[in-house]
């Protein structure tokens, strides 16, 4: 047997960040772009900009930076905030599945 | 914010137990009934009998021992087996929501 593990934030019982939206984040700050990172994802464009919208909303924080013009129509880009959220995540994602293992193999030794 | 976590155990990718396999076991060995627990449970028994067949084959052992005769047709007890199952993934999951949190506390502070 194998032991796997999920985890995510929640903030007033509402998802904030878990392994789907924060890939979501990761694949907009290498594209520059939520059309590139819904595609790349396959989910719609409409839907990774609702998950957007709806963590923003629920942490009171800006994610996105969207720059303007130019000929490449702009871009988006994470805000600090955003980098932060993601960075605590995967901190406490990593640290939660090396624990995970290790209780695993003392548990069934 | 809050963190949440999920543990389950799989054999060959495919589920052998995590929350909801845990209590359905747990249950069964309060009511000493598959029939009494799929009611409680808001399943059908044909759903917990599929789900209790699922995770014996998958591990190869029996969880449930079933006596018959007697007026009230018999009942369900656990296994042993079936016992240090549930101990095995409640030990686990219960430090693995201690750590989540103490690790989370650190990060955020």
């Amino acid at each position: 047997m194998k032991v796997k593990s999920k985890i995510w934030l929640e903030k007033n019982g509402e998802l904030v960040i878990g392994e789907g939206k924060s890939r979501l984040l990761k694949v907009i700050n290498q594209t520059g772009s939520i059309n590139k990172a819904a595609k790349k994802m396959g989910v719609s464009f409409r839907h990774a900009w609702g998950c957007l919208t709806a963590i923003e909303k629920r942490l009171g924080v800006k994610l996105i930076e969207r720059s303007r013009g130019g000929r490449g129509g702009g871009g988006s880009i994470l805000t600090p905030a955003a980098k932060r959220l993601i960075r605590k995540y995967d901190k406490l994602r990593d640290s939660v599945i090396t624990f995970t293992d290790a209780a695993y193999k003392r548990i069934s030794s």
